[in-house]
C-alpha cells in the first residue's frame, strides 16, 4: 500500500528531452511521460484503452500521442481524438492522465485524486534553483522497497560501517556522534548530528585543500513523507566555532534525495548533491557525483540484501534499537496517513 | 482454458528429421514427437510413467522410445513393452499418446479425446501441396497468449501503423481501405479488404519489376478456430481491373499462419508465405521469408508488450472500436465452444 | 517438509578457511557459517535481528561477528554483545545459533531442537579419517529436491543407462546384476549387488593396469536418513573369488554422498570418493574426482529435468517398478519420522 495523494518525483527534468516517450512504473502504474512540442509536460497511463498496447511505443504529435498499433490518437488529457477508419469518438475512449509538473530539475507527479493535486505541496528545496549551489542530479534504481531506503537515511550511524572509506570516514562516527533529541514533525522529522574533531571523510577530502586537517561536521536532516530526504552538511576547521563563510574554511553541501516506489519491492531513487564552493571548477561537482554513486552502491548492496531477506520471509520481525526512533516515527506516521486515505476511499466508494 | 478437441499445428514437418526427439509444450502438456524408422509420426507425453524423466532425453529404437533413466521402453501407443530386470509388465505402465499426422509440410496434433480425432477436420490449404505455389514454412515463438496474435491478424489496419515500412506501405491503408461487411462463420470469419491506387508495400516492391507503379491490393482473409489464418493477397496494376493472370501484371500470394498455444502466455507460431510467380528463381521465396520475419518481429514487439500489460493487470479492460467486430466474433465463438467442451467433460466425469 | 532433528552436512571443512563467512541456505534457513579465530565453528541465522541485513556481509572479530550495517556485534551463541551508540543490550537482541561440528572433512549442522543435537548421531564413515583411503571431497548444487537424488542412488540399474560410458560400463548391468533381497533398516536400507564377468567401467579402467580383463564387481550400498549414501565398491579379476587384497588384483572404493536440502526444490550435494590403491600417486584421486563429476553431471541433467516435470505438475503420479522397493521404503520411513516430528512440535506448541 502506498500513499497516493501526494507528489512523487517521477523523472529528472533532463530525461524528457528530444521528444522522448519515457515509460516508467510508479506506485505500480505504468506511465508514459513526455514534454510536448509546446513545452507542456504530460503523464498518461501507458496503455492504450483499445487493446492495451503501450503508448510509449507510439508517436509524439505536437502535444498529443498516437498509439502505433491501430493509430488511435490521444490529447494531453488522455482523451481519444482520432480513430482511423471510424468517425464516431466515444467519450469513454480515454486513458488516465496524471497531474505532472517540472520544477527545479525534477518532474513531479501526483498519483491520487487529481482534484487534490495542489502544486504548493511539492517539496521546495531552494538550493536547486539558486545559482550559488552547483550539482548534477542523478538517478539509481533499487531492487528494494522504498522504505528500506528511508530507514537507511534515518540512522546516519550507518555512515560509520557501510561508508567507512567513502562517505563516512571512520567508525568513530557511530560511537561519538550522538544525535540530539529527534524533532518529530506532522509529516516527517528533523535530526541534527555533530561529529567534532574528526578526519574529513574521503569524499570530502578529495575536493578540499588541507586534507589532513581535523574538521567539525554537522548534518541537519529533514525527512518528509512520502520519501523526501533533505540534508544540510557543514564542515569547518575543528574547534573553530565557524558554521558559515568560505573565508572561515567552512564548506557546505545541500543534498536532496527522493524515493519513489516503482512497486512494493523496487524503487526509483533521485538525488542531487550540491556544493557552494566549486566556483568555476565543474570537476568538483563531477567528483561529488562519482563519490555519491560510490556510496549509494554500498547502500544498495546492503538494502537489496535486506529486501531479499524480506522476500524469503515477509513476516521477518525487526527489533528496534534506540537509534531507530526516527524511522519508527516516520513509518507510523505514514501508515496512519495511508490508513486514513484508504478509509476515505472506502467511504467514497 | 483451451479448446482441446481440435487439431493444432505441432511442428514443421522438417523438424522431425534425423531421428530427432522433439520436445514441445502444447496447451500446457509436455510432448515428445518423433518420426519412427518406419516413417510413422508419434506423439507421447514427454514424461516417463515410472519416475517422470523426460522421454525426449531417451533413445529412439525403431518406432519405439526407450527412457534412458532406468531403461523402460514404450511403443508408439505409449504402452511400456520392456522393464529391464523385471519380467512382469503391468498394463498401467503406459504414457499418454496423442493423435498426430504429418500433412502438407506441417505436423498436426489432436489434444482432446482421441476418439474424436477425425483427420478430415485438419485445416486444408491446397497451395501448400500445389507445385505452382512456392514458399518456405517457418516458426517463431511468442511470449504472448495466442489470441493476441489472432486479434492482431483480425484487424489489418495495423498494417498501416505497425508495418508502415515493411508489409504495410503507408498509413493511408488504415484510412482508405475500409473492409466490407464481415462474414461471420460458425467457426471463424471472412473479410475482404481492398486498397486501391496505392504504392506497393516495401516487401512486395522488392520482388517485382516496375516498383514505382501504383497498385490495387486485395486481401481476402479467413480465420478459423482455434487459430488458423488463411489469406489470399493480390496486387494488380492500379485501375486495370485485373484480378488474375501474370500476363496482366497480377501478382498473388497465399499465406497460412497457425497459432498453437504453448501455455496461457506463450505461443508457437507457424506460417508459410507462398507466391505463384517466382518460377525458377528461389531468391524470391527467400526475400519473402526475410520480409515476413521482419514484419512479424514488429508484431511480436507490440504483442509481447500487450502481454506484459496483461501480466501486470489480468483484469485489464479493453474497449472495442468498430474494426474489432471480427475479433469480437471470433473470441465469443471460441469461448462458447470451450464452454461447451467443459460442460461435456463435466457431464462425462 | 523436512526432518529437522538430525545432522546434515552443511559444508566441506575446507570451505571454512581464511576467515570466510559462508552464507548457505539449508532447509530453507539462511545461515552464515565461519571458523572463528580460536578454531570454533559457528553457525548463525544470516540475518541481523535489528534490520535484517545479512551477517555474512559483516566482519569476523575473533569468534564473534559484527553486522556491518549499524555495527551490532554477536557472539558465537548469537547473543548481541555491542550496539554502537547504545549502552543497554536488551536480552531479546539475538540471532538463532545452530549446533555445528567439523568432523572428518565435512561440517555437520543440526537444524532442529538444539537440546537433541547429540554428536553421536553424526554419520560415521571411517575411511574419511583412515590414511589408507585417499580422496578429494567435493560439492555440487542441484536444482532438484534432494529425494530425487536419493531415488537415483536407490536403484543402481540407472548406471546402465545414464552412465553407460562413464560409471556404468554397459547396459548389461541393468539386465544381469539383480540385487538380492533388500535389507530394510529402521532409518534406511542396505543392498548388495554383484555384476560378474563384466568389462570394467570406463572410470575404473582409467586407473588400473590390464584394462581389458573382465572383472567381478560388487556394490554394497547403505542409505541412511535423512540423505546419507555410503557405498563399498570392489572389483576383482573375474571368477577369482577374491574379495580383498591388492595382491589378488582387488581394487576397492569407499564412497560417501550427502544430500542436504537447500529448499524444497534445490539441494546441496557433498561427496568423497576414496580409493585404497593410489599409494604415492595423487593423479588417481584426481582422475576419480573428474570421473565422478562427469557421472554426476549426467545424473544432474536427468534429475533436474525430473524436477522441472514436478514443477509443471506437482501432482505428477509416479508408478513403481520392482526395483523401487528401496526408495519406497526410504520415503515411507522418512515421511513417518517427519510426521512424528510435526506431531511432537504441535503438542509442544
Amino acid at each position: 500500500m502506498f500513499l497516493r495523494n501526494c507528489w512523487y518525483v517521477a523523472a529528472l527534468d533532463r530525461e524528457l528531452i528530444d521528444g522522448r516517450l519515457l515509460r516508467r512504473k510508479i506506485l505500480g502504474d505504468n506511465i508514459v511521460m513526455y514534454r510536448g512540442e509546446s513545452g507542456l509536460v504530460v503523464a498518461l497511463a501507458d496503455r492504450c484503452c483499445h487493446r492495451g498496447a503501450p503508448l510509449s511505443m507510439g508517436r509524439l504529435e505536437g502535444d498529443c500521442l498516437r498509439c502505433m498499433y491501430h493509430g488511435l490518437k490521444f490529447d494531453p488529457t488522455g482523451k481519444c481524438i482520432q480513430i482511423p477508419g471510424q468517425d464516431l469518438l466515444p467519450p469513454r475512449m480515454k486513458v488516465r492522465s496524471y497531474p505532472i509538473l517540472a520544477r527545479d530539475q525534477f518532474v513531479w507527479i501526483w498519483m491520487g485524486d487529481p482534484a487534490l493535486a495542489d502544486p504548493e505541496l511539492i517539496v521546495d528545496f531552494p538550493p536547486l534553483r539558486d545559482p550559488a549551489w552547483k550539482g548534477i542530479p542523478a538517478y539509481l534504481h533499487y531492487d528494494a522497497n522504498y522504505l528500506l531506503i528511508v530507514d537507511n537515511l534515518s540512522d546516519l550511524s550507518h555512515l560509520a560501517f557501510v561508508h567507512t572509506h567513502t562517505l563516512g570516514g571512520s567508525e568513530e562516527y557511530a560511537y561519538h556522534s550522538k544525535p540530539p533529541a529527534l524533532e518529530r514533525l506532522e509529516r516527517g522529522y528533523r535530526i541534527e548530528r555533530w561529529h567534532r574533531d574528526a578526519d574529513a571523510p574521503p569524499y570530502h577530502r578529495r575536493v578540499i585543500p588541507n586534507k589532513a586537517d581535523k574538521v567539525d561536521r554537522r548534518n541537519r536532516v529533514e525527512m518528509r513523507i512520502p520519501g523526501a530526504f533533505l540534508m544540510e552538511t557543514m564542515f569547518s576547521p575543528a574547534g573553530s566555532g565557524a558554521t558559515s563563510g568560505l573565508e572561515n574554511g567552512v564548506r557546505q553541501y545541500r543534498n536532496c534525495q527522493f524515493m519513489t516506489p516503482e512497486s512494493e519491492r523496487t524503487t526509483h531513487f533521485f538525488w542531487s548533491y550540491l556544493n557552494d564552493f566549486e566556483g568555476a571548477d565543474p570537476t568538483i561537482s563531477h567528483s561529488l557525483l562519482a563519490a555519491l554513486i560510490e556510496g549509494f552502491m554500498e547502500d544498495k548492496a546492503l538494502i537489496e540484501a535486506q529486501q531479499r531477506e524480506l522476500d524469503d520471509d515477509p513476516q521477518l520481525e525487526m527489533l528496534a534499537i534506540h537509534a531507530d526512533a526516527p524511522l519508527v516515527h516516520f513509518r507510523r506516521t505514514l501508515e496512519k496517513l495511508i490508513e486514513a486515505e484508504r478509509a476515505h476511499d472506502e467511504r467514497a466508494a
